[in-house]
């Protein structure tokens, strides 16, 4: 059983310093004597009981505290959730980064936002090639996702090679470049793998994803079905095959092409400077040139897929859209399906268009970009794996993937279902979780990143439930006197005006709180605020059922 | 084409008071001279922007303003969506109730909670049985749905008659009782139906629904294939003839069953005690005497399919059930579809139960209870109305509808799509929306109604984002020096210990305003205000790029 290449007394670490809790925040540490790699640093965006947060990123304690030994970031692909966490991290730990062009050529959008391209090195890795980094070699693997360019990876070490799949799906026939390498993959695990993570994302469906090019043909039949009036396609902003196949459909039956969304408008100029798009001549047009097209001769891609409320699509079905206006003639295919928690974001948008009389096709014009069963089996039966070890994906997801690797016959033993900050010390041996690290989100609000907790948090969930009463009062320095209030002002608790009644009453009972606190001699001033939260709160609690949080200001003169 | 059973000269009304734009506020008021009946009374539960309230209710103000009109309320079925705000409204609108023996069982319920029933008329109505209500005559046709003794209504007026289906499916071999009374309806069809009012919910879907029926032997099969350890079903409360089939599998395999989660004993209770459910003897035990039998003779069936956080299955996959704990062996069978908008919710309990060891069972355990397209065509072939009024559901499944409208012939002028408050005057020569009457939802937050407006939403939302920064200051009479403060106590804006130099600054920003409103003579509280609020929020914004709620409190002595 034992191979060559694994040595059985080195001892390789595989640290998940975040996205098997939290969807997004992927980023998993190797270890290896000293040297640290990392591969990906995405971001992830806020649950739903995370008020008033922008975004998410990992916790990178642990790489901050063994800085000396990371050798560099090594990036599956370009999606957010890979890449998008950098331009934060990179502030703290500056090393350089490994990817495909496109991978690149999107990181350096973030990294010029954010002031980082100069000082950061970036270094365009070919499928493969290998690089060295520290006692690591890491070869790129041609595989297929939904954006161009995604790299399966194999990371060698003394202790063995692990193949990381990245995102992926297997399409023979891809709209761009090559499928996905299985002859490579079939060779490394024909020379011995000690561990497989393979993305788990569609581990619970059956079968296999479509090719991305089935679309284009159902792109050219929608386009043939609806000549009249415009066509406007809504899809993920990356997936720069499905753009491309819009544009080919366009160039087709003769329409001209406006593209409108930021994201999207970065995306397709990005992925054109670098090869990856082939626009067609004189079809792509400036969105103020659409007036001077009859809607039949017309497509606008868009982003708001997800029914983003700021994305353009968006904007358009709530008419605050400044150059586009939803017309009756409008067909609008949602290129894309909703992903988990926003489907009644974007019901919300669907009935904006059709109650504006639009044609909405919503089923069936997209493909996922993530391996189902099937698939999964297929990358195990080539890489045939000593471990196995589900990423990407939730728990549930990759528990699946766990089932079919049970089911291919790894022993239940060799199958790792690690949690982030798990620390997994491997090799052809044996495989053990031996410590955990800290792992987590990291809030990014505003400019704050870190300056939001939980007990921020848990203070918004308080406000946005039942608002908040603040009472002031002013009181004589040594007498304890009350010279003026207390004053109640309340926010987001009731409205006032129809509220005199409750709270000239909440008033008598601070006056009466406050007489007592005066006849019992009590001047201090934390056991003031807490008596005054306290009867003022049950008060309330007894009128309304609800329990505004309560915050006593006393001051002195 | 005009048919003796409708006077052209008379007028009949038709105002949805709710239910259009957001789901589950099902409230039709139907108007005739100097009549009123409603059909329906729902409760809707707040959409993720309502922060803090706890349901929402119809706005009947048009009621109100009609009162002597009003003759009673019809209602169609026992879910929460066509029942919920009766005990609100009846507080206002004490009028009779009319309905089938299950959903006046379960309206019952209500009353009692809130000490309504002595006052309140309820009146059993037979499937087949017809009643008088001013100048109305309204029939109960026998329909099905997923809650047993669901009804269609045929409203009879000088105008003609109307058919409203309420929700409905078409089942022929109902669980319990019998199926949907498609004579009747043709009878009724026969005679001439000015408009028909049909459920939309499932009119984007192909096909038929599937039978209820179909579902025991899906649980048969369950039952049999996971003949170890317990198994626990979660499903919608009053869904009574899947509880049904539930204990007949049990029965059938020799478990005994506990029912756990107060929505789902009440309304087993009240179906019990009414006859619509039939427990097989010996069959319920108490939750206290699980420990008595072994686990593979054990069902639960508990409410929490929609992944509520209270509901026993959350709490139970979160350990913090009192009486039931997960085991590894345990099955759980989803038997229902997540409602829009709590996919996410259920996804994590889901997680949360497989990390504990449980094998989870979520797809094709469940049918609607909602007609798709086919179902939909047969009643239009049945009644073959006049006019096309579709209801229940979004725009874009109304919408889906009306399209099936048009494909079976009923010319657009015919099909009305309405909106909430419309007031549609309807005969066989004609029908218009003639007027608007006040509607919307109506907040209630613990035992406020009313009471939380959007000016409190817009804050609670204020204080949700980025909490609230509260300065606080003591001025002297007459010189308006400052004599105590200005303090600064913010809550859910930023972590204060990790912010003491923004707080510090933000201190001097309030010292400078306050000493350059002193130099220019300004003693205006409204003016100062005014400058403490814009000086030190633009101050946060620039530090933090947030905004938190500022409110200054000015005291004086």
């Amino acid at each position: 059983m034992k191979k060559p290449n694994m040595d059985p007394d080195s001892k390789l670490r595989i640290i998940p310093l975040g996205g098997l809790e939290q969807i997004g925040l992927n980023i998993t540490a190797f270890e290896y004597g000293e040297s640290i790699i990392v591969v990906d640093c995405g971001l992830a965006f806020p649950e739903d009981d995370m008020l008033g947060i922008d975004l998410c990123i990992p916790d990178v304690t642990y790489l901050k505290d063994n800085i000396d030994k990371v050798k560099g970031f090594v990036i599956t692909h370009g999606h957010e959730d890979h890449i998008g966490a950098l331009p934060y991290i990179l502030k703290e730990i500056n090393v350089p980064i490994y990817a495909t062009k496109l991978t690149i050529g999107l990181i350096d959008r973030k990294l010029e936002e954010h002031n980082l391209k100069d000082i950061t090195k970036r270094k365009v890795i070919n499928h493969g090639q290998s690089i060295n980094l520290g006692a690591f070699r890491i070869e790129f693997i041609k595989t297929n996702h939904s954006i161009a360019d995604a790299s399966a990876l194999a990371i060698y070490s003394p202790a063995g090679c692990v193949v990381h799949t990245g995102d992926f799906k297997v399409d023979y026939t891809p709209v761009y470049g090559d499928a996905i390498d299985l002859q490579r993959l079939g060779e490394i695990g024909k020379k011995g793998v000690l561990a497989l993570m393979c993305d788990s994302t569609n581990a619970e469906r059956p079968g296999f994803t479509n090719s991305e090019k089935t679309i284009g043909k159902i792109f050219d039949t929608l386009f043939a079905e609806h000549s009249e009036g415009r066509i406007i396609v809504a899809t993920f902003a990356s997936n720069v095959d499905r753009v491309q196949q819009i544009l080919n459909s366009a160039d087709k039956y003769g329409r001209k092409v406006v593209v409108e969304g930021r994201s999207m408008i970065n995306v397709i100029e990005t992925a054109s400077e670098l090869g990856y798009i082939n626009v067609p001549d004189n079809t792509l047009i400036d969105i103020d040139q659409l007036k001077n097209y009859p809607d039949e001769k017309l497509v606008i891609i868009t982003t708001g897929s997800q029914g983003e409320s700021m994305a353009a699509l968006s904007r358009m079905a709530l008419d605050l859209h400044r150059k586009i206006t939803i017309k009756p003639r409008d067909t609008i295919i949602f290129s894309s399906n909703p992903i988990p928690g926003n489907e009644k974001a974007v019901s919300k948008v669907i009935n904006e268009l059709e109650a504006k009389g639009a044609k909405v096709i919503f089923q069936d014009v997209h493909v996922s970009g993530h391996a189902c069963r099937e698939e999964i089996k297929l990358i195990y039966s080539l890489v045939k794996p000593m471990y196995s070890i589900p990423v990407h994906g939730e728990y549930r997801q990759r528990h699946a993937q766990s089932e079919i690797a049970a089911e291919l016959g790894i022993p239940s033993e060799k199958i790792m279902m690690l949690h982030s900050g798990d620390v997994l010390e491997i090799n052809c041996n044996g495989a053990k979780v031996v410590d955990r690290v800290q792992t987590g989100a990291v809030y990014v609000d505003g400019l704050g990143v870190g300056d939001v907790g939980n007990i921020v948090l848990r203070d918004r969930q308080r406000l946005a439930d039942d608002g908040i009463v603040v009472i002031a009062l002013t009181l004589e320095k040594g007498t304890g006197q009350v010279l003026a209030g207390p004053d109640i002002v309340s926010r987001g608790f009731v409205y006032v005006r129809d509220s005199d009644e409750l709270m000239d009453d909440a008033y008598d009972v601070l006056q009466e709180t406050m007489d007592e606190l005066f006849d019992r001699g009590i001047t201090d001033w934390s056991r003031m605020k807490n008596s005054l939260r306290d009867n003022v709160g049950d008060y309330f609690w007894k009128k309304t059922r609800r329990k505004p949080m309560i915050l006593p200001i006393i001051m002195e003169v």
